[in-house]
Parts: C-alpha cells; structure tokens; sequence
C-alpha cells in the first residue's frame, strides 16, 4: 500500500463544513467523474436542460421528499447562495405588507439572519439564550415572545459555533422558518409544522455552492418587487430551480447522497447513529476532568460538539497529534476556542471512537 | 479498448453550458478527488478558511489577474448565482442616486438583463440590433443612443442564443458594464476600458454555480440599502469573496482551468485557436448552399455558432447521425431552431475538424 493510500484509509474529518462526505459518494463521483452514464463526458459539461441531467434533478428532489417525507403542498427548491442568501430572501419573500418578523436569537447564525433581516423591516428580536448552572442553554419555547405583528418566526435550530441543538419549535400559528444548515437529515423533523426550511448544502447534503429550501405552497406570491428574482421563491418554483444555470454538480452530488442516505435506512436510522455517536463523546467528556464542554445537556447539537481543555496551552499540541493520527480539522471556532468535533452523517462511529480513544490517550499523558 | 474508453476518446461537446471542460483539468480533478495534497480528504471537504483552500483561492485570482491583465484598482470576486444574479446585483450596486442606466439591447441576453434592471430603475434601452443583406447584424457603436443620466451603459458583447458578438465598445465616459459570460477568456480585452465585467463560470471558465465580477474600485460603496449582502460588491471586496462560504469545488476546478489556459499561452494563444476554430467552421457553413448562418460577418460569435440545414425535417437525423460520432449537444436554442456549435476554450480544432467533416458527409448524402 502506498503511503497515499494509507492516507486516506485512516483520515476522519471533523471539519464543520464544508464538511467530510460519505466515503461511497465520493467514490461514484470519481469513478464516473470523466465518463458519466457512457456519454463520455461529466455531469457537470452537459446541459441542465437535457434529459440525463432532468432525471438527476428530478431524483433527487423526490429521494429528498422521501427521506423527510416532505408533504405535496410544500415546494423544494435548489438554490444558490448559502443560508447567508435565504436570511435576505426570507424576509423578502414572506414579509408581504408586514413591518416586522421575531427572530428567536440562540446565538451566532440566528443573530446573522437579524443582521440582514434589518435591512427589509425591524426585526422583534427574542433573546432565548441563558445559563443553568454554568451551563449554555436555550430557555423554552413556552417561554418564547413572539410579536402579534410578525409575518413569521424565525429561528436556527442548530447553532454550529456554540454547538447548540434547539429540539423545541415556536409555539405559534405564524409561519415558522427554520436555518437547519447544521441538522437537516440528521434527525426526524415534522415537516408539516414549518413555513419554510432552509439549508446550506455543505454539512449534510452535498459540497458547498447549493442550498435547499423547503416552502409551504401557500406562502408564495408575496415576494417584494426588489427581491432578486434568483432569491424569489415563486420563480424557483415555477422554473423547477432552473431560472439560471444550476449548479449541476452540486446538485448531482446532493443526490447522491440522498441515495447514499436512503440506502443507510434514512434519517431515522442515521438518527440512531448519531445519537450514539454523540453520546459517546459527550459522556468520555462529562467523566473527564481535562475536557469540557460548555453547553447544558438539553441543548447539546448532535451535529457540532465544541470542547475545550482544561490547559488551553496545549490546543496546539492536542491539534499537530490527532491531525497526524489523521482526526482531521478540530480546531474550534475562534469565537468559542479550543476544539471542535463536527460528526455529521458523513462520520461514522468508528470515526467517533478513533476520537475518543485519541482524547484518552493525549489526556493520560499531558492532564 | 473497452467500449466506454472508446466512448471517452471520441466525445467532442459542444453543449453551450454547462460546456466542455479541458480534459488535463478533469483528469487532475479525477486523480485528486479523494486525496487532494495528501490531506486523505478531497478538496470540497475541507474548510474554505484553512490555508490549504486560501492558497487554491489566491492563485485563482492571481492567475485569472495575469490571463486579463487586470489592473491593480480592480477587485476581482467569486460569487454565486450566474449572469442573473448580477442582472440584479448590477443596478443594486451601481445605480446610486441615478434614475436610469442605459441597456444596449443585442438579444435575448441583454433583454433578460433590461427586465430585471426594471425592478430597480427606469432602464434607457438602444435596440442596436439590425439587418444587413438579410443577416442579423448589430449597429456600429458610434450610433449607440446613451441616456446623458445614465449612471451605467450594460452590454452584452456575446449572445449566446442568436450567435452573436460585439467586438465595439460604447462611446462614454460612464462606466461600461459587460455581461461576458459566453466571451470572456476567448479573446483579449483591455480591461481598463470596463466599469464592471461579469461572467457566468460554466463556458470559459469552470462548472456552473460559480460567477466571476471584476469591478474598478471607484464603484465600490454605492450599494443599495436592499441589496442581498451576498450580492453586495463592497461586502464581497472587504471580505475577498468569503462573506459565506463559497462553492470551493467550483472557484477549485476553475483555479485549474486558468493554468491549463496559462500553460496553453495565456489569451493571445487560444484566442488564434478560437479564431482558426470559427473560420474553419463559418467558411466551410459559407461554402454550403445546404448549411446556412444568419449573423452577418461583423458580429459572428468565435463562441457560438448557430446553423440551419436547408431541410429542417432532416434536423433529428442530424442530431441522431452526429451524437452517434460523438459530435454531442449540437441542438440549437429552441428560440431560433436547427444546430448550434458552441465552440468554447476547451474545443479543439481537432473537434471543430470533426465536426465539419460529418457536415460534409451528411450534406453528400441527405442534400
């Protein structure tokens, strides 16, 4: 075996995105990448408009309705632009007459959607996050203000920074709109219960460059004339997200993983595994006096898990070994410090345990 | 041989986008998939923040910087979202206190940009389109109408459709906008002449799903208050196109591109090729009384050439005749019907060869 190959059979990415994809999927992208179904060419140098890539568009939309079970009056559209686009497209898309939406603020992403929010209305704002014994944590939705005058309700389930899961929805009749950038198809959510889902590709869905969006039927045809028509909901609809140029390979890869998902026994059963996955790290760190995590175990993202060591003056140490054990991209955000973990789908629980077996060791020599 | 390595090696593409990719850079993205510098991961799989992806992004930059010569006060940045997007983005960013810009109307390109300019403005349109001994011509430049308050002129130098190009420039001294999607890495432009130039990556340039704005920096700061942050020059200057994450598998891919066209003699040197490519395929279109091109002379695009048969009935035959050669995607726009040949920087003469001469024979037996 050469040393490349060797490489690449023991790495386990952490990276929290554009993150790690799974191994299979990117083993059918390379396999087919010059030749893709016998045309001799790849997917991304035919036309968006042909037959084969239709059938490529079609699957996956339809592979990503089963795996949600998306009901028929919601509208699924592939999009260009990241979350980051969606937090100017929400508003203009669903403030109609309305001079405000709240906005339940958990953290980082939540209070960017603020940020661009301002620029179309005034944001209510609703500051969720609080403290239990030490602790990070997301006061209930019981809890939740939510202006009488808002077009909706915003809020993003899975903060990646802090590595905060919000399990609760908005108690509301409002249009509920979810950033689910960090947690779509890791767990079973009830589609029915949102106004529009939104989510960068680049966690759980495909490479970065394409973006889903979810939207309840009813909610179109309200979008604000200076909304960019490429960000206008109805349009994409209408054009089956072929307004503009796709980007077909995104889109391709998105589909594979679909697949890849379908075949794991769907998002139930990837569920389960994240769950284990995550409970194993937690719990070799909530026994370890070395590490630590800083958010109350109600609101611990199965997806992002951010760590830190109890001698931060070995970050650098604990990064330059388990990259050279090939535990890829831990370093956490500079907002938080320390590590972070991302283990979305694409990670296995062997991936997990490589982790934990490799925080053990680096603790008995180092605590 | 097998049958699909055969497949492989016969291929030609002509799609007119998503086009051809050079077959050096789809067969380095193929080696390194899996495995890109070593790192065990591919490069869509890791952070668009670590150095490793910073490097790939500067030298894309800088390699696009040395192909057009692009002057110091220019920002070059990488966005999302296609020509379209900018048909938005370019009145957002530039109108400023201005009522109206001035759209030179070439074809259906320029008018999809006109249509979207009308959400923001009160676009002033030239319809510089005209006939000239029965073929489809554009007016010279010098009777180009410009709106003395127009805070811009927006053109289209290539309209992929109708086959067109316009080798003028507007005669002002406002900023010259140019949507060179179709054009751009074709032929030598002096881009200090341009405001602003703006290009769709899937012809010249990469995959779909990524879009290069090069912008003087004196037309930074006017934004709109409206304006999509991600849509927003200023923002994307001040945070070099990292604002979101960006599609790193597109702004890759397209890195490489760029070196295969350095390594091939930069623009001078493919533009002899593309010039030897469009004579070679209008002479022989020219000599045919069974094959005809309606664009006169002066604006025949080097990129995109449409052609009619004689006998439209025979049209599928063609088609089914020519993709069985691998002589693919030559089905015209629906908008003006027969063939198109899109001869894009990753057409060889070899290709264009081959083409020409299934021409032949096909006229040799149905004309």
């Amino acid at each position: 075996m050469s040393i490349m190959e060797q490489n690449t059979d023991i790495v386990f990415n952490f990276s929290a995105g554009p993150a790690g994809l799974p191994k299979a999927v990117m083993q059918q992208a390379q396999n087919e990448l010059l030749n893709w179904q016998g045309l001799g060419t790849s997917v991304m140098e035919i036309s968006h408009r042909s037959k084969e890539f239709i059938k490529v568009a079609e699957e996956a939309e339809q592979d990503l309705r089963d795996l949600l079970n998306i009901p028929e009056n919601y509208k699924v559209l592939f999009c260009q632009g990241g979350a980051r686009a969606q937090f100017a497209a929400v508003p203009l898309n669903l403030l109609g007459e309305a001079k405000t939406a709240t906005y339940i603020d958990g953290g980082y992403w939540a209070e960017s959607a603020v940020a661009e929010a301002k620029k179309y209305c005034e944001p209510d704002v609703f500051d969720a996050k609080t403290e239990i014994d030490g602790k990070l944590a997301v006061k209930p939705a019981s809890e939740w203000e939510i202006a009488p005058d808002a077009a909706y309700v915003h809020f993003c389930p899975n903060e990646t920074i802090d590595g905060i899961e919000i399990n609760d929805l908005p108690v509301t009749d409002k249009p509920i709109v979810a950033d689910m950038s960090s947690t779509i198809l890791s767990r079973e959510i009830d589609v029915s219960k949102y106004g529009v889902i939104y989510a960068g590709a680049q966690k759980n869905i495909g490479p970065s460059g394409i973006s889903i969006v979810i939207v309840r039927d009813d909610l179109l045809g309200m979008a604000k004339q200076e909304l960019p028509s490429i960000l206008d909901f109805t349009v994409l609809a209408e054009k089956e997200s072929m307004f503009n140029t796709p980007p077909t390979f995104a889109w391709y890869l998105s589909g594979l993983v679909f697949k890849w998902l379908k075949a794991e026994g769907g998002v139930k059963s990837i569920e389960k595994v994240n769950r284990a996955k995550a409970k194993l790290l937690y719990d070799f760190i909530d026994q370890s006096d070395f590490y630590r995590n800083g958010i109350h175990s109600a609101n611990r993202s199965l997806m992002n898990v951010p760590f830190q060591l109890a001698k931060p003056e070995l970050d650098s140490t604990f990064l330059e070994l388990a990259d050279a054990k090939g535990l890829k991209s831990l370093k956490g955000h500079r907002a938080v410090g320390g590590m972070r973990a991302s283990i979305y789908n694409a990670m296995t629980l062997e991936g997990v345990q490589a982790l934990v077996d490799f925080m053990k060791e680096f603790e008995e020599k180092y605590a």
